[in-house]
């Protein structure tokens, strides 16, 4: 397919242009910035959950030690977070993808500095989530022991996933085949076994619909009165999802290769939030990411016909190669976090609310 | 059983006469300490996991999306880890208990600080782990989808127990009968639908045995060169498990109400090491608890007479009434922080490696 990749190639230059115009950035992308160093001074710190809902089971336990009967919560969503001493108007939401937790966003697998604290350091109020039945987001496994115990059939057992290391490979666009990697990969593939490490198994499958990190993902909005919604690939639709229902406290979504962007005709909900999303290097590479990027086009497409403030930033368009799916922990993660909060800084540092 | 409960009183007070005649410390408890505030300033901060093996499924998926078959890495513990300025020697690993995760230890039901921000402001270190298959660590579900894909019969699905609210409550001791609190009790019990938020299922009963976190705490005590391992109820047993496999990096085990002490043959391997056993409130009223406390006392007084240098704390003797199990969580936490704090600096200040 030349052409299309010419055309893709061409549009992503054009995206490029237009936010060069747009905004006056810089023609050419930022350095990989130093590592900063020296103390990090906090105003405050904690955690905190939102949401959940309370459910009744006759099937907590199989053991006589304890009881099976009673009333558990579940669909909540766990929220850790960090102040720096003089931050800035909006906090950044963190938000994983598949088979991932908050862990996604703390130090790379090869030791380095995460996003997380990236931002801190720039004067952000960073927020990392657990989406709901992910890492300390308790999942239900009421059902589990329903059918152990002969109280209901095999088929009502929840429908789960984890991806192997093999799928997770290409996926993450390490290389198109493991465990070959493109040469000009970002990520830290010899630290490989600490992502593997980091890999949890996915309930979406036995979750309600729409996914309570949704709802969740609202209630913290309004509770902070205004944040930016930074998710990524799985997650990637749940920021639009929230801002659909409500959006109120969204000042603003970036998403990190989403695995979906909005239909185009669902962009009216969505013209008052200023939108950028985010991809990598080797899209055209892979069937899976290839209509991913082409269907996110449109929708910024159309976002910005109707009058919405969005952007496609493609990494290589702007001179950055060979950035992965997991471009938060590829070894210039730094710079590509520059190009985001750069982005942030323009649409949200005049945004009054 | 009053002659019981006078034996249990006076067994108490003399562990903690015994307490105040080898560390010369105050007769009467230090009062609950205001909570620190200002800025909070870090030397660093990071997360990793520890541990874990790779295994091959045939059933990480129900879906033809995505490869059933691959590798996944199982068993590995998750680690998060603050460094404050001025560091104390040895860094302080908090080890949750059942039917939890690392929350335990951070921002309380009622949003006041945990025992990790206050350690970590009193100069420690601190490293907050999910346990292997617990939060950020992940489990495996390939039992599961093996079942519900016909490839293994019900009687393979894993054994998983969560706990209701309504046990719960006996077992956090709030009082003997949900949703009855004790009039002095120090859980703040206004807040508890933030500490079911909190909670998540236990797969101890999928888990390898001994349980893969006493290992990977080994690794962990073995890499930071030196740590108190400070466990609470389920994990209890884990810091002295291992010790007995390894005692290198052992600074000292506070273990916090453990579900279970050591047995009274089985203390030779822990002589070396400065051991704190530390109980609540409301004992003896609870037939799940009382007997905990007389074995633990066992092994204190059997680990002493070996040579050892075991303590029992019990809180009412010291004249700190009303906490329950979850004393990290209690109102006057940073009071209990504070008895334990000073038992750290008294046994393990001189310790040289």
């Amino acid at each position: 397919m030349p052409i299309r990749r010419v055309l893709a190639g061409l549009c992503a230059v054009a995206a490029s242009l237009m936010l060069h115009c747009a905004n006056a950035a810089p023609a050419s992308a930022p350095p990989v910035p130093k590592t900063p160093t020296g103390p990090l001074t906090l105003s405050s710190q904690g955690s905190f959950f939102i949401g959940g809902r309370d459910v009744t089971s006759e099937t907590l336990s199989l053991s006589p030690k304890y009881d099976a009967h009673g009333t558990v919560t579940v669909d909540q969503m766990y929220v850790r977070y960090q102040i720096p001493a003089r931050a800035k108007r909006y906090p950044i939401t963190l938000i994983h993808g598949c088979c991932l937790t908050g862990m996604t966003w703390e130090t790379t697998p090869d030791g380095r500095m995460g996003w997380d604290e990236y931002f801190l350091r720039k004067g952000y109020s960073t927020y990392v989530i657990d989406q709901s039945g992910r890492g300390r987001s308790a999942t239900d496994i009421s059902a589990i022991n329903a059918v152990k115990s002969g109280k209901a059939p095999v088929s009502s057992l929840p429908d789960l996933f984890a991806a192997g290391h093999e799928a997770a490979w290409a996926i993450f666009r390490f290389g198109t085949r493991y465990p070959d990697a493109f040469k000009d990969t970002q990520f830290p593939v010899q630290a490989q076994a600490e992502l593997w490490q980091q890999m949890v198994p996915d309930w979406l499958g036995a979750m309600p619909t729409p996914n309570p990190t949704v709802g969740n993902l609202s209630k913290l909005a309004i509770k902070l009165n205004g944040t930016v919604l930074l998710s990524h690939s799985q997650s990637g639709i749940y920021p639009f999802q929230t801002a659909a229902m409500n959006s109120k406290g969204i000042a603003a979504i970036v998403a990190v290769e989403p695995g979906e962007c909005p239909k185009v005709e669902d962009v009216k909900p969505l013209t008052g939030i200023p939108i950028l999303v985010v991809f990598g290097d080797h899209i055209e590479e892979f069937p899976r990411w290839a209509p991913r990027l082409k269907a996110c086009h449109a929708f910024i497409d159309a976002l910005n016909a109707a009058g919405g403030k969005g952007e496609l930033m493609s990494l290589p368009a702007l001179g950055v190669h060979g950035n992965s799916h997991m471009m938060m922990q590829d070894r210039n993660n730094l710079q590509v976090a520059d190009l985001i909060l750069a982005w942030i800084a323009r649409n949200t540092g005049a945004t009054k609310r």
